[in-house]
């Protein structure tokens, strides 16, 4: 057991978060362990450790106050600053992504879109007007990158997962179907990180992940909603 | 505590799923539950915990055969068998589902497609016509539907996932930024689920996810990868 915060942990804060905006939207002032833990589908165990790791949020025997405790999610999470995204692949999926209706409600803020499909390259999406992915080092020098969301062909990804590394993005969203590798160069103590790909975060969505669990989910309807010690 | 399947465990199966189809992407044959949970950020007890609940897949200190342990857990989802679908709301983002390459490695079958805008309607997209949401029942009455998947503007969702529940869907995945809440009728002993959401299961995607963790690994790259004991 290694110490330090579990990547399940920050997977339920996000959880957490999305349930404190919707009781927010219901105007619940007040919320509880008992009543997170029940909306994620968790114990109330699990809902203190995870919120432990990041500080104390609530009074003993008397919960959170839902507003304050999301404040701290969006703080903890680094959602109350602004992040300068590229998108690279301007498709359907690209185009999906720059205009889903709650990511303005966060401050990612779209600086510029990228494709080398000629029959997008120089067209607008909302107001930005698509690049060939050539001219991103340009771009990057220019203007601050924070993160890359790669909706390229899974036969893309890869070379576009690497135009994102050189022009010196520290994040990348993949929403292609494949691995990234990160490139590696040989030296004398084995395979070493490539200098651009050192502390780049890679983030996989999983397209299908929803599928196939609601697939399960159907098969399985009396295994739904179990809430149980992880 | 209460027995049975976390819902954690079967996202946990989901991803072993897709680290399993690269390793036989990548033609390894033989895998370990140390190398599924190095490549899955888990811990090997928690790989060969959430395996046991379906069965022994392994041998002691043999580890795993690649495409036998692959399709197991096709099995076990559910995978192996056809899936009807629907879509309603066929945006940017329905279109980008439907259009998603790896979804069609799996027996997601789209059967049907609705919208509300006349725009949309009477177009073509992967071989189907868009047809009008009120279209459903009679579709229904037709068809198999199995699955519906919700990619329609948040103040339009609770409204479609109402149309599906009516048209007899049993699984919906909702794309939406909203909680789908069924609909429930008065009883002497309190509200009562209506009885066309009994058995429904709703998964929600969150399309957001993804970008919420990506912030708080660019924040805190040190926390990156560690893989610790929930």
């Amino acid at each position: 057991m290694t110490s330090g915060i579990p990547t399940a942990a920050i997977s339920r804060l996000v959880t957490y978060l999305r349930i404190l905006e919707h009781l927010e939207a219901e105007n619940v002032s007040r919320t509880s362990s008992n009543d997170l833990a029940e909306r994620a589908s968790v114990t109330a165990f699990q809902v203190r450790k995870d919120l432990a790791y990041f500080g104390r949020f609530g009074t003993r025997g008397m919960g959170y106050t839902v507003p304050v405790l999301k404040r701290e999610l969006v703080r903890v999470l680094g959602l109350n600053q602004t992040w300068n995204v590229v998108i690279v692949g301007v498709g359907r999926l690209g185009q999906a992504i720059a205009n889903y209706p709650a990511a303005s409600d966060y401050q990612f803020t779209y600086v510029g879109l990228f494709d080398v499909n000629p029959d997008l390259i120089g067209q607008e999406v909302r107001g930005l007007t698509v690049q060939h992915i050539s001219e991103l080092p340009a771009f990057a020098r220019t203007t601050r990158i924070d993160m890359g969301f790669l909706a390229v062909p899974p036969d893309r990804a890869q070379d576009a997962a690497q135009s994102l590394a050189d022009a010196g993005v520290r994040g990348i969203l993949n929403f292609a179907p494949i691995v990234i590798q990160p490139r590696t160069h040989d030296t004398d103590a084995g395979p070493d990180l490539s200098p651009e790909w050192r502390g780049v975060t890679i983030e996989n969505v999983d397209f299908l992940a929803g599928m196939k669990r609601l697939a399960f989910y159907i098969l399985n309807p009396h295994l739904q909603h179990i809430q149980t010690e992880e």
